[in-house]
C-alpha cells in the first residue's frame, strides 16, 4: 500500500521511522510533503521517495493513502483533496476532525475511501477504535478525559508547590507547551478533542465552539491545599454528557476538583485519560500517552495497517496463528520475604549470610518493636534477583531451626512507572 | 444476522436482553441451547426463538453466528463444531480459548468464518481489541494484569484489616467467588487469561499449563502494613515479557508487591487492568469491570456487531454521520468556591444568605487559622446545583465590597467512583 507523507515535523518523522523499520513489507512510504521541503531531508530516507513541496504532485500519484501531519484547521483542505482524489486518509490533526468531521467522513463514504483519525485524541492511546468498536453494544452515558498535557503539567507542578507562571515557564522549557499556551490553558485544545469524543462515543457531533470552557489560569497553589483536605486534586477536565430524551449534549472543560481515587486524578506529565460510562458496562478507563512523536505515531501506522488489512482478502491476524513459544518463569525482580521466627540472636546474620552466598543484595529491613519474641515477624526487601538464585538462599535458609512457619516471598512488580 | 445462543446462565440472560432490547435491528436471536432447557425458559424471549438441549438442533439450522456461554474446557467440542458447520462464533470462554486458541483459529480461517473472544480476558474491558488494532503498529514487549475478581476482592478487604478465610467467606456470600475458589486463589484463572494475552499482546501463544502460578492463600493481613511501608499493596499480577532475541516468553502469576502509583494498584472489587509496554507508545492501561453480567454482554455483543458489520457492504460506523447536536453547559455539581477577602465580622453571613436565596445548600466552609486578615482566603464547597443559579448567587456576592479578588469557582467532578 503506497502511503504519502503531509507534513515532516516530530510526529511526521516517528511516522516514517516507524513504516521503515517494521512496516516495510506492508507500508510503502512514497511521497513527503512540506513546505520548504530542502531544510527537512534526512538521509536515512530511501532514495525512491519523492520530496516535494507541491500537493498535487502528491495528488496526482495516485497514492493508496495520505497521512495529514500538517496540524492547524486549514490543514482540512489537503485532506479535503486527498480524499477527492481517491485515496484513503489518516490524521492526527484534531482541529480538522472537530471542525469538518461530518463533511469529511461523508466524502470519504460518497468516494468509499476511508477517513481514520485515531491520533487526533489522546495520541497514542487507542481510545476511538475501543469505544467506537469495543464497546459498541453499549449505549455510553458519559465520556470524560483529561486530555491537555500542558494543564496537567503545570496543575501536577503546582500540586507540588510551584507558581502557575513557573510551571507554565518550566512546560515551555521542555517543550511541552506552546510559545503561546493560550489553547491549552483556556480549555480550546481539549475542547477540540471532547467534540471528537462525543461524536464517536455519545453518537452525538456538536460544534467544538459550542463548548464552555474556563481557563485554569486563576487556580492557586493554595486550590491544591484545599483540595487535598476534601479528598481530591485539580484537572482540567473535559466531559460531554447525554442529556436523557433528547439529542442535546452537556459539556464543558474546566479546571475541576476530582477525586484522588478517580482515574482522572491519577494522570502526570504527558498522560492522557479518557472514561466512559455505558449504561450496562458502567465505567471504563483508558490511560497512556497523550503526546510524543512515537507514541502518536503508532496510533497513525496502527490506522494505517487497519485500512491494509481491510483492503487485504486475508482474515484477521491473530497471535495464535504461530507456534507456541517456550514459556518460563526466570524473572528478575527485587522481592519481598517475610520471616516468622522463634527470636534469638544470629538470626538476622544467618539470614543475611545465605543471601550473600547467592550473591543477592539486600535492600532493606523492616521489624517493628512490640511483636511476641516467639512469633516474631520480620520483612527483608531484596535487590532484583532470578528465582533460581533466590530459591537456592532460601533453601538453605529453610535448614534453620528458627522458623515458626514459611517464609512469605513476593516479587515486588516494577511496571512502566517503576516500584514507589 | 441470526444468532444462536448457548448457555442461559447469568452471561447468557444478559446477552439476551442487550440483543433484544437494543440491538434487535441488526441482530436475530434464533434458539437458545441449554441443558435441561425447560426450567431455563423465561417469558421476555419472543415465541420464535427455539429453546433446545439438542446441539444438533441448532447446528443443522445453519445460523450465522454461534454464541458460546456454557464454560469450561469441555464446550471447545461445540466452538468446533459450529465452525465446522460454517458458523461463525463468539466466546467468552477463556479455558477454550486458552487450550484451543490456536486449534480454533485456523480452523475459522479454514472454514472462512470469524472466531471472536473479547469476552474471555477481563470481561467488559475492550482489551484483545484495542491491543490487536490500535497498537497493532507497535511491537509490544510486556503485558501485565490484576484479572481475576476474587483475588482483587479478597487482597483489597485483607488491606482493611480482614483476614484470608473471612474475606473468602464474604466473597462467596456476594456471589464473587466461586463454592470452590481454587483456581482463582492459585492464579489458575489468571493463567489462562494471561495465555490469551500473550497471544494477542506479544504474538506468543504459550501453553497455559506451563505458566508458573503462585497462591494468594500465604498472604497475611501483616503483609499489607509492611507493603504500604514500602509505598506499595498486594495485588495477584500475571505478566508476560518478551525475551530479546527468542521466541521464548518469561511469565508468571503471583501475588506480588505493586507500587501505589501502579494502575495495578488501584483495582478493586470487579474492576481488571491491563497494562501493555510497546516499544514505541510506552505504557497503555485499560481498567474497567472485568466481571458481571452486563459487562461481559457489552463485549459480546460488540463481537457480534462486528461481525456484521464484517458482513456487510456499508462503510465504518461514525457518530459523525448524525446532525449536529445542540451543546450547552447546562450541568449540575457539586462546587468549590475559594473567596479572598478583607475579613470583617459578617462576611459568612452575607454570603450563606446568597446562597440560600437560590436554594443552594453549603456543604463545608474551610478557613484556616493564621492568615492575614486583610486577605483572608476561605473556602466553601457547595451541594450539587447547575451554574445558572451558581452564577446568580456569585453575581449578588460580587456586588459586597470585601473581595481582595474575584472567586476562584470549580466544579468538583464526579465520576462514577463518585468524590473522594
Amino acid at each position: 500500500m503506497n502511503v504519502a507523507l503531509l507534513g515532516f515535523g516530530n510526529v511526521g518523522r516517528a511516522v516514517a521511522r516507524l513504516v521503515l523499520d517494521r512496516h516495510a513489507d506492508r507500508l510503502t512510504l512514497t511521497h513527503i510533503f512540506n513546505r520548504g521541503v530542502a531544510r527537512k531531508r534526512v538521509p536515512w530516507v530511501p532514495p525512491e521517495v519523492v520530496w516535494t513541496e507541491d500537493i498535487d504532485e502528491v495528488l496526482a500519484a495516485g497514492v493508496d493513502v495520505v497521512v495529514e501531519l500538517v496540524g492547524g484547521v486549514s490543514a482540512a483542505c489537503y485532506v479535503r483533496r486527498a480524499l477527492d482524489a481517491g485515496a484513503s486518509v489518516v490524521t492526527a490533526n484534531k482541529q480538522v476532525v472537530a471542525h469538518h468531521g461530518a463533511e469529511l467522513v461523508a466524502l470519504a463514504r460518497a468516494r468509499g475511501v476511508e477517513l481514520r483519525f485515531e491520533a487526533s485524541v489522546a495520541g497514542g492511546v487507542p481510545v476511538l477504535r475501543a469505544i467506537e468498536e469495543g464497546l459498541a453494544a453499549d449505549r455510553l452515558v458519559r465520556v470524560a478525559g483529561v486530555v491537555n498535557g500542558t494543564s496537567t503539567h503545570i496543575l501536577s507542578r503546582m500540586e507540588d508547590g510551584e507558581s502557575l507562571a513557573g510551571a507554565l515557564a518550566e512546560a515551555q522549557a521542555l517543550g511541552f507547551a506552546e510559545a503561546d499556551p493560550h489553547d491549552d490553558l483556556s480549555g480550546r485544545d481539549a475542547a477540540a478533542k471532547l467534540a471528537i469524543l462525543s461524536a464517536t462515543a455519545l453518537n452525538r457531533p456538536v460544534c467544538c465552539a459550542d463548548i464552555s470552557c474556563r481557563s485554569i489560569d486563576g487556580i492557586e497553589p493554595i486550590d491544591f491545599g484545599y483540595a487535598r483536605e476534601l479528598g481530591c486534586t485539580i484537572r482540567q477536565v473535559a466531559w460531554a454528557d447525554l442529556v436523557d430524551g433528547a439529542d442535546d449534549v452537556v459539556a464543558a472543560v474546566r479546571p475541576a476538583l476530582v477525586s484522588r481515587h478517580s482515574p482522572l486524578a491519577r494522570v502526570t506529565g504527558n498522560q492522557n485519560v479518557v472514561t466512559v460510562v455505558g449504561e450496562r458496562g458502567g465505567e471504563t478507563a483508558f490511560v497512556g500517552r497523550g503526546a510524543g512523536g512515537d507514541a502518536t505515531a503508532v496510533a497513525v501506522v496502527s490506522d494505517l495497517l487497519a485500512i491494509a488489512h481491510a483492503s487485504a482478502v486475508s482474515g484477521s491476524p491473530s497471535g495464535f496463528s504461530r507456534p507456541r513459544s517456550r514459556v518460563s518463569a526466570d524473572y528478575t525482580a527485587p522481592h519481598y520475604i517475610r520471616f516468622t521466627v522463634d527470636d534469638r540472636p544470629g538470626i538476622l546474620a544467618a539470614v543475611a549470610a545465605a543471601f550473600a552466598r547467592q550473591a543477592i543484595g539486600i535492600n532493606a529491613v523492616l521489624q517493628h518493636p512490640g511483636q511476641p519474641k516467639s512469633r516474631l515477624p520480620f520483612v527483608m526487601t531484596l535487590e532484583p534477583c532470578d528465582e533460581r538464585r533466590l530459591d537456592a538462599a532460601l533453601a538453605e535458609i529453610g535448614t534453620l531451626d528458627f522458623h515458626v512457619q514459611p517464609p512469605t516471598v513476593l516479587p515486588m512488580f516494577e511496571d512502566a512507572r517503576g516500584i514507589a
